[in-house]
């Protein structure tokens, strides 16, 4: 990551995220995600320029992202936006021009740890169809809210697709078909051939409200800066909220009651005695550990040689000036 | 609604959301509701306080809203966030010890014409279940947004549980069953008997995504001030953000861009043609068209009587001191 005229420092925020996702057994967004920034990174088409403050306000800031991976974009708006809610209470801060914002739950955890709650929505170039639609209108559009405890964080993650991106490209290499319900080809027509739901659209999850979710992480990735109909994917909006409970209330006592609910959520009655109920974020949280205890990752073979190949290819590659 | 001690000006705001939920055809939290509304009021066991701020910031409030109906306390939430969005550009209110904060619709369309972006969620007593358990952890907890255009604004309002508590007691009056997968009785096994289900525990709409964003909406009413474990249908947890896009952009740009968005998404190719892609708020804000115009609004004979009865019962009680 050193390659592409990225500081030591940058390409450390970008391996500790890459890191974070695989350690948290979230692999689709970990080492092999890094091929694909390293192939965005080789079209220089749109050069990188310095992330840029658009407005700023005490309880504010609006970020021109430069064009830069979304990891740099994300953590800077998300610093910025703790560092102000640490002297007003509560801050929103949007990015646009930026691309790969990443797993929203890396930047909400360093919001939970600073002690306040937090949302982020993030949206992107059209791909996935609103109910009732056979064409692209949001993007695979993110959204996450995280919230202090006494023990673990409560950090809520989801994509509003009925299927990922990278999924229906892992289908189309591998010569299969996608499940019943996921896609629209070009025609408008449902489909079950990834190549045809690459050119046409995805469907979106939830149903009727589900496609009023993925609406409003559009709107607010707009409210961020993104273009009403962004074309290019390098044109992702990323909005977040940060609120320090003692606005509203004892901070302690927030935490306390979060820790306690969580446990609450724990203790549900189970449908299945095997299948306990999960707290979101404690799953991923747990593997971490286990996977820090054992110092090892797992990492593919095709993932392997291909960070080893990029690895030489990009040394040799003079850096460019930005 | 004069009795119980209301002022003019209260009777007059609950009326008015009552009557704007007829008008838009959503007749579940209009006239039928105020019948329920007066069954609470005459329940004297906790009295009404004036709804007094508990804390306060350039910011924020935190609202103690004295065992007031919802209405009253939604609206004055409202105000107040408006009011200090229009000096700060952002701002955050909490209300807790409230009950039947109404549609969320009505206070985001104030938000929306004041030229503001909102989110309000709203959580209470703990009647559903988190997917793959059987007891209740969360309310019905209504989650809205609300986004200002150059047009119509865009407004969506869900629950998130699969059932309405309403629809529940309807079935039960009239000895129909429920549909399958909608309940658990006291007992933690599934049934379609509704006296069963009012005992035990409604499910969680959209399985496990659902089940993650209806405990947001009841984290986000715990930071607003609900208690962790409420007991009592009186406690719900009210929490809104209001956000000037000023601070983040250019206002009456993302107000056109917001429009050519609802635009676009009318505009999408349908997969039935006879059934549009719709843009949520649209649907019920021309009912509301279309009632105005023809100055009528139908009420079942039923909660017609109801209210003449409510009303010579209450024009009766002589008004009590709070």
């Amino acid at each position: 990551m050193l390659a592409f005229d990225h500081t030591d420092a940058e390409a450390d925020i970008i391996a500790d995220h890459l890191i974070d996702c695989e350690l948290r057994g979230l692999s689709f967004g970990g080492l092999p995600r890094a091929l694909s920034v390293i192939d965005r990174l080789r079209d220089t088409s749109t050069p990188r320029r310095p992330i840029t403050v658009l407005k700023e306000s005490p309880v504010s800031a609006s970020l021109d992202g430069g064009d830069q991976v979304g990891y740099l974009v994300g953590l800077r708006a998300t610093e910025m936006a703790i560092e102000k809610a640490r002297s007003t209470g509560l801050a929103v801060v949007g990015a646009s021009k930026t691309w790969y914002t990443g797993m929203f739950s890396y930047y909400l955890e360093r919001v939970t740890q600073a002690g306040f709650a937090g949302m982020i929505a993030g949206s992107g170039g059209q791909k996935v169809a609103p109910h009732g639609g056979t064409e692209g209108r949001f993007s695979t559009n993110p959204i996450a809210f995280g919230f202090p405890s006494d023990g673990a964080p409560v950090i809520w993650d989801i994509g509003t697709a009925g299927v990922m991106l990278g999924e229906v490209v892992l289908k189309e290499r591998l010569g299969q078909e996608l499940d019943e319900g996921l896609a629209f080809g070009p025609d408008g027509q449902p489909t079950r051939d990834p190549a045809a739901a690459l050119k046409g659209a995805f469907t979106v999850w939830g149903g009727h409200k589900g496609s009023g979710l993925a609406m409003v992480v559009q709107l607010l990735g707009m409210l961020a800066g993104q273009a009403a109909a962004p074309l290019s994917l390098r044109d992702c909006g990323f909005f977040m909220i940060v609120v320090d409970p003692a606005l509203l209330g004892d901070a302690a006592d927030f935490q306390a009651r979060v820790a306690a609910y969580a446990d609450s959520l724990r203790a549900t009655r189970p449908l299945d005695p095997a299948r306990p109920v999960r707290v979101p974020f404690e799953r991923s949280s747990a593997e971490r550990e286990r996977r820090l205890a054992a110092n090892a990752i797992e990492v593919p073979d095709l993932v392997y040689e291909g960070l080893r190949e990029a690895a030489g290819a990009t040394q040799a590659q003079p850096g460019v000036e930005a």
